[in-house]
């Protein structure tokens, strides 16, 4: 039987062009991206990775390498879902979220792309095959941009092609944040979707405040208005506004997406594949988003989300986020007719470019 | 103005006796001891510490090198409650609960070193000063263990001087679960308090089932029935069938602590300062606890927890590991009377035997 014959962790810090800033991480310097590479003893490998916003890398690494490889090598890679389950079950007194969930995603999104190229699959067919296209939204880190400079970036976003734009809010004063939110409407016009993102820094009063500020700006929805611990928060403010309300970027096991679903009243759900278990993890939450009619949306990581938010019936938006995660990889996000384009080779479709990654390589292997 | 001039972080594999096992955790061969020492700029210092059953020492080690202590270098330490807050931000995004909280945990301890030594108090003083003397059970991890060899190891906490004992459970069938339960009643006596700990392995079918057919021994609770996310689970089980339900050891934050509070119905809260967050988390769930009248326990740990369950007006039981901490440490547990009694020297009370440690040193500095 082909087994796991080992894992080789690396972890990159990539550049940003500038520093990026949002309401609630503070600065952006870099972000840190770990690959995991899954090697079989037939000699076949796959690829999985995870991303941050510039802390914890080193952690996730460390849990790859010294919890995870170990306990992995031997088994037989074909059983995804279960080496999942044992993966979790085998580091859950430190896990149950943070940086396990991470850990647990890289190798898991690895061994999806050896069960795609060893099926022939490509992951958009086999995340569900419902389709291999999907609508995008850009998204940047631009809460410290000035208004000149944001209606720039948005600006950008449109002549690449995309009908959807985010904003960071989270401004000094509701004022300078409506003034933001009605600059950009009026630039983008009536139909392009608009949505904008607090990342939970406000209160849920404050929320609802705002929420009521932003009523006439037809938002497609308000992204983490406050923390992801309140559930039923998110709901008083769903409530109380009628706004549409997203979430799920830091939600990490399934029992937060159940409670969150079950309880915070959410319009549309957010799970990123690079921090909630991977593809399983992932597919496990959109299974539950439909069974609970929301539509599957994604956060960051547009490069894997294409296939996997195009392949479900429930599909919703993914996020082109603006880390430049391009760059590096072999395939940019394809967008046509507005749409975004998942892969069609076999595997998750996301191969980087190890040559250009390696001036960044920070574990020197 | 004195400031955070450095942390140094290491990492010990500490052997066990035999090879012990839960329900869960599967097999223990070790259990790792992270230590986070921080030195101001002023040359003093204090070391604060995390456990874990063997797996994660690694990321946490990673986390307090990278990410932590280049965040707190320059910072003024006396700032404990609020430097807390920061790293919690800091991480966040890798972080609420998981390998960050255990992390934190480290580097708080230390910062509650360093205050009590700076200001010349024992840590039963600075956590509340209700006490110095607290109640203590012995609990082993002790599911692989016969029959005959359960009871021995019940008797050896008899004759330390121990008048509260701990089993796991989670045997294959319950009538064996049940048979040492009422092999261990009948070795103790009636006046002995008595708790049992599943590890979260059981549905909460089985947990109430196990709990009606626990009901005539007496037990002072039943810890763990099922997964510490199923907050309304454990309220099922407790309203079934009016066993008192303990658990905490595997919640990590403070929102977590607060929906088992509001939700699971609990007659008794375990939280770990290792890793909910150090002194600072524990003492924010010890005053959760209070409000909701909730006796404040503590599992592991228990050469610092004596210290902080003594020091509240509503004390629990600490449990003592077996862990064979006291082995490397310079004051082993003391009981007197059948009551653990906390240090009162400046600081946490807890300072390592380096040298016994430095042969399980792996990180090799
Ligand atoms: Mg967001
Ligand atoms: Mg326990």
């Amino acid at each position: 039987m082909t087994t796991i014959d080992s894992i080789e962790v690396r972890l990159f810090h990539i550049p940003l062009a500038e520093v990026l800033v949002d309401a609630k991480h503070g600065d952006h310097h870099f972000f840190e991206l770990v690959t995991a590479t899954v090697r079989l003893t037939d000699g076949s490998e796959g690829t999985g990775y995870t991303y941050t916003g510039g802390k914890g890398g080193h952690a996730i690494a460390a849990m790859i390498e010294h919890d995870l490889a170990p306990f992995l090598t031997g088994k037989n890679p074909a059983d995804v879902e279960d080496l999942y389950d044992a993966m979790q079950w085998h580091v859950h007194y430190v896990g149950r979220g943070g940086i396990a969930s991470f850990a647990i995603s890289a190798v898991d999104i690895a061994l999806w792309d050896l069960r795609g190229k060893r099926t022939g699959q490509p992951l958009w067919q086999m995340a569900g095959g419902a389709g291999r296209t999907c609508r995008a939204y850009c998204g940047g880190i631009d809460l410290g941009f000035s208004l000149p400079k944001l209606l720039d970036s948005v600006r950008g976003y449109l002549s690449r092609g995309f009908d959807g734009v985010k904003i960071k809010i989270g401004q000094p004063t509701l004022a300078e944040d409506v003034e933001r939110i009605a600059a950009v409407r009026d630039l983008i016009g009536p139909d392009v979707a608009f949505m904008v993102d607090a990342n939970y820094s406000m209160t849920v009063d404050e929320a609802i405040a705002a929420a009521q500020a932003f009523a006439p700006y037809d938002l497609l929805w308000f992204e983490e208005p406050t923390i992801p611990d309140d559930y039923a928060g998110y709901a008083r403010i769903a409530e109380a506004t009628g706004m549409p309300l997203a979430m799920g970027e830091n939600l990490h096991t399934i029992h937060e997406f159940g409670y969150a679903f079950d309880q915070a009243k959410l319009s549309y759900i957010q799970p990123d594949a690079s921090n909630c278990g991977g593809i399983t993890g992932w597919l496990q939450v959109a299974e539950l988003s439909q069974a609970h009619s929301i539509p599957a949306c994604s956060h960051g990581m547009q490069e894997l989300h294409v296939s996997l938010v195009s392949a479900r019936s429930n599909a919703g938006w993914i996020e082109v986020h603006s880390f430049p995660i391009d760059t590096y990889t072999m395939r940019p996000l394809v967008v046509e007719n507005a749409r975004a384009i998942a892969p069609d080779t076999p595997g998750i479709g996301v191969a980087f470019d190890w040559a250009k990654l390696d001036a960044a390589n920070i574990l020197g292997r």
